[in-house]
């Protein structure tokens, strides 16, 4: 059955109604060729409902509320992933398989290896891309939640973002005494949001790493994963830790 | 420093010398520029060392074997992926991917929602080109095993292999009592070598799940993942139980 996102005041909670406007109004006509009474999942990033089709106007479709869906298919941690500004094509991919893998947050920021630039009047349009792609891949994996994608943030803002985070995390090559510094946060049952840290291709940079003062090296094995497959290894091992049963 | 793969035959284990032929001559003498003098790491698949330029020829280039690196970046668990066939992009992808994360094989499977079909004439030509992306990502991700790309195989041929393996899994939407199968398997010391099925974009058929007897259902994770980021969970959540420390 298929998934779309809605903002919380398209559902009026009190009778059992809800409504979709914009792009999905297409995807619903047109793509799926629905018709009223036909079902779909409708989301508000909390709760998720079945809902009937109760019309179809041109731009807007109405729904029946027929019951909310009890599985939660979210990390009981909630991971945003701040990674170093890689090429437009790597951001999609990332994005595209974090969401997958349950990720709450996208930030991409400027460092010193990034080879990417921030063009600021393309910006706002890439974001909006982005997310659009997020969202898709949010209804695909079945998500409650959609992963936010932020717009491009330097690096020295990005140190300024830390407070809003119970652990802060970047991927790096480190020290054997400290390998276990991964599985001693995630395990920690007091901490339900954390900021990881991924460098772009070339890495973190060295007078980068000196500023991550609060920031917690962690080891992702001992092979050389690139940019893109860091944040994957990230998220699935933290699914493995929380969500497979021992 | 670059790596270079070359087969055991290539070294001279008693007197310390080694020579590359074939297009990593090319990439020796054109795209690096090196010159006698320059060193490179050598991996034979079981060892790697460092070794220095002594001569460049026109298809040739030699080497004196300086020292043995003693890092080991190998899983302990040697991982072969069998992937519903999927599309040439997915498959270069996967590959490119999983090697990074420490498998040793990869074996396309003509499933029954595969929606890609084998092409015979084609085949070899494939394969060869597979086991090419293979070999540079096991040299960029410092690897000492070199990933076997496999042809193409039936889901028949698929079943009588399993007496290879010290365990067959298969990545399934399990019930709720056999989600901790994952982790079992992984923390059994005895188990040394496993084979990994992931299905087509469109999943294992369910007349195909009924002739995986033997073979252990495995979860990963309440959400939907895509049959080409299901390869890539499994094996960071193996490097994860298996690499990071406690």
């Amino acid at each position: 059955m298929q998934r779309y996102f809605v903002q919380k005041d398209s559902i009026n909670y009190l009778n059992n109604t809800a409504y979709i406007i914009g792009d999905d109004v297409h995807h619903i006509k047109v793509v799926m060729r629905m018709n009223v009474g036909n079902k779909v999942y409708l989301c508000d990033n909390e709760k998720t409902f079945i809902a009937e089709i109760s019309s179809i106007e041109e731009h807007l479709v109405t729904f029946n509320l027929v019951e909310e869906v009890l599985d939660n298919p979210e990390l009981d941690i909630e991971v945003t992933i701040a990674h170093g500004l890689v090429s437009r094509e790597k951001k999609e991919e990332t994005i595209q398989k974090i969401t997958q893998l349950g990720a709450v947050g996208y930030i991409p920021v400027l460092m010193k290896n990034s080879v990417v630039k921030i063009v600021k009047e393309k910006e706002q349009k890439q974001t909006e891309r982005l997310q659009k792609i997020a969202k898709e891949a949010s209804e695909q994996s079945h998500r409650i939640k959609e992963l936010v994608v932020n717009n491009p943030i330097t690096f020295k803002e990005l140190l300024k973002l830390t407070s809003l985070y119970d652990a802060c995390l970047f991927a790096s090559t480190v020290e054997e005494k400290d390998s276990n510094n991964f599985k001693k946060i995630i395990r920690r049952k007091d901490i339900k949001k954390i900021l990881v840290l991924v460098g772009p291709e070339a890495g973190i940079d060295k007078s980068e790493i000196e500023m991550l003062n609060n920031w917690i090296p962690i080891s992702l094995g001992p092979r050389i994963l690139r940019t893109e497959v860091a944040p994957l290894y990230i998220l699935s091992a933290i699914s493995y830790e929380k969500e497979l049963g021992d």
